[in-house]
């Protein structure tokens, strides 16, 4: 681990991160080693966040850090994997004075721990424009047995984990362009669940998986794409939380807010695909051949424009 | 790999940095698998880079990318690992157009090639800020051998390979500071080598290692620091190459410019210690008993200020 005030910032604020680790040495090193696992394949993902862009202007950096851990996480959650390591890069604000970066060590380390993840290494690195921050995250699979987007054969259901479109509906109560009586939406947006309890069914029972980031339509395409195959998506069945149903009651054109709210980001929840209904999950669909995200508003196909692909099946 | 025009972006610019590699998936999917490899151990070591910080402002894109791989194969190179993978987090800022971008991949790319590594994932977003990217670079070595900055032994030497100094008045020739005739100090802060010539002599022959991007004498400190023992740093014994020298003759107090020069970063070469001298390598002092780095200017021990520590040995 590097950077300027090395032995200050990273013994006070990230070194209880690492948590022992064997082959972290205390981030004392320049890097890690990460030990081999007999019958195990290492999963790695990497996601970044930018102030402003991924979370809100000004968020508490607790919540900041807890986030960074929670998008990454999510992903290993989407792959069936145990989380098991990570890497961190953070560029500090002018903002970020200590209190602010201790905080944001702190929610860091609250969700690593959680998970059972040890921090071991990284850079700190200052920066005149917004905070940005990636994290390297690692988890275990049994070999060979990473839950992909490719996988998902026709004749499967697709499905998806909780509820979707919180995320976004979660952002415009933040931004005050929404009511949102009891914070639930804004909570949901800005700090999100990785669905760790589900990485287990996943590893087990999904031909295809990955995380509902970018919105479900999108996330399901990546799906499509990879496994070279046709998606069918019911809009009406795409499960939502009681506070998006009752702002879905009050929009003038329910297909267009399903649309969107299939379309939003930042659930993320795990879009699957499965032979078999998967208990935590929700169907909304058929894995068909062809290309693309059919999206059905009833018996019709709609356009859902940005957030997906419309193609005609092949 | 995830981000925004997934399909688009990602396939033009970065798949054919991953070159194939198993486990990578062609980036499609939004993790990789590391393979596993009996009888090695996976070193991991991960670097940022902000525009007007660790590099120039509107830097040429192309040399932002090789310096991106190269600050970071620089610690595999100290680490005495073999390079082997990599994931990239990149966020854009608004003066990368599409042609910016594709030289900044083509940058990477190159050195990523030549060093027989692979693109296996990461994340691109968009910034309002500076360009900003980190890179997590993976390489090999025989399990248990990694070589640490722990390690160092009294009656060892302490030695540093190439050239020290060129990287910081490199740095004042960039700014118009410092003449530089033929561009050679510019070159060698704009474009800093990477020492994978001298992986296999370190892993083999070194007790301690580490790469100079601090400044070599705060390089050493960490050194001293996680070995637990004294380091003499003999100032006349650094190497320097004809520009530093040429430079040096010029300046009224040669040991506070000697210490200048110990005290710049961004050599990236490697100070190791080792029971015997080691091939490419220079001997500028040795381990003792004690803690701290004791910079000698002759017999006398000289304070290296912010540079270093001058403790005295215990």
């Amino acid at each position: 681990m590097s950077g300027l005030d090395e032995f200050g910032e990273i013994a006070r604020l990230f070194r209880p991160l690492a948590r022992g680790a064997e082959g972290a040495f205390e981030l004392l090193d320049d890097a890690a080693v990460v030990p081999q696992r007999p019958g195990y394949d290492l999963v790695i993902t990497k996601d970044a966040i930018v102030e402003g862009v991924h979370f809100l202007e000004r968020e508490d950096p607790t919540l900041i850090g807890r986030r960074l851990a929670r998008v990454n996480l999510s992903d290993l959650a989407a792959k069936g994997a145990e989380p098991f390591a990570a890497f961190l890069a953070v560029a500090w604000s002018k903002r970020f004075d200590e209190a602010g970066r201790a905080a944001f060590a702190a929610g860091l380390g609250m969700e690593l721990k959680t998970a059972g993840v040890s921090l071991m290494g990284g850079d700190t690195v200052a920066t005149p424009g917004p905070f940005t921050a990636s994290l390297t995250a690692m988890g275990w699979v049994p070999a060979g047995r990473m839950v992909r987007r490719a996988g998902a054969q026709p004749g499967d259901r697709l499905m998806v984990s909780g509820h979707i479109g919180d995320g976004w509906l979660g952002l415009a109560a933040a931004q005050g362009q929404l009511g949102d009586p009891d914070g639930y939406l804004e909570g949901r947006y800005r700090l999100p669940t990785a669905r760790l309890d589900l990485a287990r069914t996943v590893l087990e029972h999904a031909t295809a998986a990955a995380d509902v980031s970018d919105g479900l339509i999108a996330d399901a395409g990546n799906i499509a794409r990879a496994s070279q195959v046709g998606l069918i998506l019911n809009l009406e069945q795409v499960p939502l939380s009681l506070s998006a149903k009752a702002w879905l009651l009050a929009q003038s054109d329910p297909a267009a807010a399903r649309l969107a709210l299939a379309s939003g980001g930042d659930d993320y929840e795990i879009v699957a695909t499965s032979s078999v209904a998967l208990p935590g999950f929700t169907v909304i669909g058929d894995v068909v051949a062809g290309h693309g995200v059919d999206v059905r508003w009833g018996d019709a196909s709609m356009d859902a424009g940005v957030g997906g692909w419309r193609h005609g099946l092949a």
